[in-house]
């Protein structure tokens, strides 16, 4: 019997942000593959579709025009999934059934004007229009008494739930703090209680000491498939600085977020030679008021794709009722991001 | 302003089992839809397909003969995610990396020699058998000293990550407990010691006296939507009477679980005329040998349906980072699943 090894055998990883554990079975990512496969959508799209409701000009459903807009354009969701007009309560019986009311403001940001665009072949120069719009919407919503959290985020790619190609993502901004970071608070926190240091800042000094898993950095991000990265090419985005929020970022670091989402998104579609779809989106420090020393500025990539453009892995029955569960190691898929640099 | 109320207002709610949130986004349901949909195979299938690797007498990839099972059949799986033969051990990295050999073993259940079948169409007695075969194995695996918890699950449709669609489940039995078992055992937990009762006792009584989320109820079992369902049409089954697994039901409580899967998988074929997808597993409690008061045998029902046959609700960019969402709430999709019974 071999020694335990992280690249032959079934281990499970923790995944210091969420506190969760995730599967790993390396000997596996050999299992022939006779399931679903998705439709990948090659077709190529108009600069401008007169159909499209988030292109310059066009009418949206809600009989709204958009502007003529030149680079970004934000707007609130015309069916958001939070609402600023929610009256305030809550419910509860038993002391089993507990339920509260959730105000909130659901925006979509269109990335360019171009419907053919996505984030992967778009300009730096033009990307960092966007980080400054997601910087400007934060402070904005953040500032409002009943916005705790800003969930910066985008969809892409019609397997990811996208319900239009053009180039968007969102932000639903609300009353209480979500699930995910809400873990992610607890665990900054514990971590900082006890060493006084950023938990993330400690984590990338010793990935960037590895080397290993680093796909891509600049002078101000790094980006890294995590050591407990739940999905096959997963990454996470740190800033070199620890900061709490987008909010604190200078020019240059702005201009290097923009360069690390660029290369980050331009080496995904090598992967497959697809545009490679994903969710993905920003974690950062509650805006609920309080200080939050032990926040440090993120963003997440969480991309389905698995063995080719149109096999993705699925998180399903042992994952739903048990842990995320992984084939290929997160050193295996680091190694071919990194060759596609 | 209205009075908030749970039928118009956007909110969240409690999830009792595992201490987490879901956004309910009631005023929702009605955007349109643009986006992906899945393809519905409704091809008649065979009895026999002699290409199938789980039909009786067929070779698997790796040699084995399948007998001419009758009934039931299980063999460890040629492809498992755990493995018997992982060597112990575990990996740590300057306090933050830390990974665990996880030693288990994986099975696959066919539960009809029937290729055409699922659990839907099969007669009562014919579950039964399947119950009496997920019996048999929590107990033999739960008896091994390396196996500290089964997980017994199904992932039904291509949907789903089905890579096969002659009627069959799985078992994941492994050393450690993993994130989901792990929460309810917490919150279980947490309930028994202030209460000295069963939180689904107690939480299953308010619902049967409420009666607005509940589908269907046998002498033993009831089914119904959660109060915190995160799945349009997301059920659970939980058992009147309050024991910990699956090795303690009667005689009578197994004839009543088999009754009470076939009722709730019929009914889901009938939502949108369709062989329903979905993944479905079994929690019950750890076989760490420990006592277990807290437990409570349920089995969770998981389908990702929404709006018909082909549209599915997608748990991405807002769900991944933040929380899960829904938008009909569980209120109007029980009543729609208690219709069709
Ligand atoms: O083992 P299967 O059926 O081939 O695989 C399916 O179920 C597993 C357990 O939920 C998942 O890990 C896989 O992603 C899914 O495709
Ligand atoms: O708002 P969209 O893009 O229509 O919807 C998409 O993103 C949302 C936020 O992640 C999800 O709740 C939806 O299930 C998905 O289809």
């Amino acid at each position: 019997m071999d020694a335990f090894n992280l690249t032959d055998h079934p281990h499970r990883r923790f995944n210091q942000l969420t506190g969760e554990w995730v599967l790993v079975s390396p000997h596996r990512a050999k299992r022939p593959w006779q399931g679903q496969e998705e439709n990948i959508n090659k077709e190529q799209r108009p600069e401008y579709d007169p159909t499209c409701y988030l292109c310059p000009t066009n009418v949206r459903a809600n009989g709204a025009k958009n502007p003529d807009y030149p680079a970004t354009f934000v707007f609130e969701n015309d069916f958001g999934a939070l609402q600023e007009t929610t009256p305030g309560g809550n419910y509860e019986l038993g002391g089993l059934l507990k339920a509260e009311s959730e105000r909130g403001i659901s925006k979509v940001i269109c990335f360019s004007p171009r419907h053919d665009l996505t984030l992967a072949d778009m300009e730096v120069a033009d990307i960092r229009k966007v980080v400054d719009l997601w910087q400007q919407e934060y402070e904005e919503l953040g500032r409002l008494d009943f916005i705790n959290y800003v969930q910066i985020f985008e969809n892409k790619g019609a397997v990811m739930g996208c319900s239009n190609p053009h180039p968007h993502g969102q932000i639903w901004a609300q009353s209480s703090v979500p699930n995910e970071p809400a873990k992610e608070t607890e665990q900054q926190t514990r971590y900082y209680t006890q060493h006084h240091r950023s938990l993330l800042q400690d984590y990338l000094e010793l990935e960037l000491k590895e080397r290993t898993r680093v796909v891509y950095e600049n002078a101000a991000f790094a980006v890294l498939v995590p050591f407990w990265a739940v999905w096959p090419f997963e990454t996470i985005v740190i800033s070199k600085r620890h900061f709490q929020h987008i909010g604190q970022m200078t020019q240059e670091e702005k201009d290097a977020f923009a360069d690390a989402i660029k290369q980050i998104t331009a080496i995904y579609d090598k992967v497959f030679n697809v545009s490679f779809p994903y969710s993905a989106g920003i974690h950062q420090q509650p805006t609920d008021g309080q200080e939050h020393p032990e926040w440090h500025f993120h963003m997440h990539f969480f991309p389905p794709l698995l063995r080719s453009a149109s096999i993705k892995k699925f998180m399903v029955g042992y994952e739903m009722l048990g842990s995320p569960q992984r084939d290929i190691t997160p050193e295996t898929s680091a190694e071919r991001l990194k060759s596609l640099l």
